[in-house]
């Protein structure tokens, strides 16, 4: 079956304004599927659909709404309307942050709390319940490899993106007889202008072998039926395994201090 | 150093009135530390507190307030004014409703991820700040196995669980050197109200081999100084692996699914 298909005739894309989201966006509007774009920006927002309505000879609607806000998901909803939408992508919720915990107000981790977490469950509540009646559809949750452990510098990203990892796990195990097809992606660190200006914020040069976010998107929509996850670089079948005593999460909370102190700075 | 020395003069129980939170408090308030008891039973929550104030000897407050509302926190924070928290343990965030996400209002999902994240962020930013600035204290968040993957019955309540680990473990890291404790435990199936009322709603027979909760609470507080994860019966040194490849990932739900069948139904 067609991608446009299977996943169309409209499909939301929640942080769609840069990066991998606009990479998402370039290629489901590239497979011929009618797309909602939503973020904070509107002005590049309203650019890029129009832009891709241009390039690909699809619909692409642009709607600016702060995601981290209760009613934004019921709004966007309202927005779509009678659209049948047949793909929804929630890419909202990287750590603009990179701080501790402590270092920076509630408020800030609230927001990326609910960027990841709240969004993924009023879209995929709303947008779940009409893909499983009609017995088709997909949901892509934009993850991160921090999702397999927290540290300082990454309490409440890693946290988030560990709740988006089992979310989608439990609705893959759902949804799977329904025909509905649910992935979570942990990815590595990949060439988006939000990482780049982290980067250069704390002053660290630009690292090596960095994903590139066409990539990605490509990658990723290819895996959609592969769910509930896919872990960028990996192999399906390649073993990997993460430790679960008592000892063996605190070494790796350690290692990964190291890592990400070489980053953050100390 | 006693634990009233270290983790006193006063705790704050979120979640307290029954099952694990009760007997967190009870063996808390045994350790000569002062109780701020926090739930929505308001009767049973103060009939608890002049209970365990008169046999330990301490003083032990009831506040009732719903630990899923955004203000909550900030209003039993107040309450408590200018006494010294030393250890904070939140409790709340069991799974009280055991059913597909579809399968239930959006509402009480959002209210399950609040009492378990928002609720961890927000006693843990206020307190945390305040034992950081002391270099001493105690932060236990309760959670489960469910944390280690998702599966039907239960996306939700794991995706919170393993929010918790995750934060818990960047939480451990920031403030280890600062002389503060944090520690995520991952229970199994324990002999709470809650619990046998789940499994009787669904008609399921006692469990055998149930966690005694007052064994849990004297437990998990002993293994407060060895954060950031304690796994309910395992030692520290035990090697567990949990897979990780996306076969494996997908292998795992599936088990899970089996499982949680067994006992939720199909």
């Amino acid at each position: 079956m067609r991608f446009k298909d299977r996943f169309g005739p409209w499909a939301i894309i929640a942080g769609a304004s840069q990066g991998i989201g606009r990479a998402f966006a370039e290629r489901i509007a590239g497979e011929g599927v009618n797309c909602i774009l939503v973020s904070r920006s509107e002005g590049p927002l309203a650019a890029l659909a129009a832009d891709l309505a241009e390039r690909h000879g699809v619909e692409c609607l642009a709607f600016a709404t702060d995601l981290s806000s209760p009613d934004s998901a019921a709004r966007v909803l309202d927005f779509a309307g009678d659209r049948e939408i047949g793909l929804f992508v929630n890419n909202a919720g990287a750590d603009s942050v990179g701080l501790r915990f402590l270092e920076a107000p509630l408020e800030d981790w609230i927001r990326l709390a609910d960027l990841n977490i709240a969004t993924s469950l009023r879209f995929g509540h709303a947008i779940g319940t009409a893909m499983k009646a009609r017995g088709r559809g997909g949901i892509v949750l934009v993850g991160s490899g921090a999702c397999y452990g927290g540290s300082q510098f990454m309490s409440v990203y890693s946290g988030a993106k560990a709740f988006q990892m089992a979310f989608a796990e439990g609705l893959w195990s759902e949804l799977r007889p329904h025909g509905v097809d649910v992935l979570y992606c942990a990815l590595g660190p990949t060439d988006t202008p939000a990482f780049r200006d982290l980067l250069a914020r704390k002053g660290v040069p630009p690292l090596p072998g960095l994903a590139d976010p066409a990539e990605v998107a490509a990658t990723v929509l290819g895996q959609l039926g592969n769910g509930p996850v896919y872990n960028w670089g990996q192999a399906d079948e390649d073993a990997g395994y993460l430790p679960m005593s008592a000892a063996q999460r605190r070494q790796r909370v350690q290692m990964v201090e190291m890592g990400t102190k070489r980053i953050y700075g100390d």
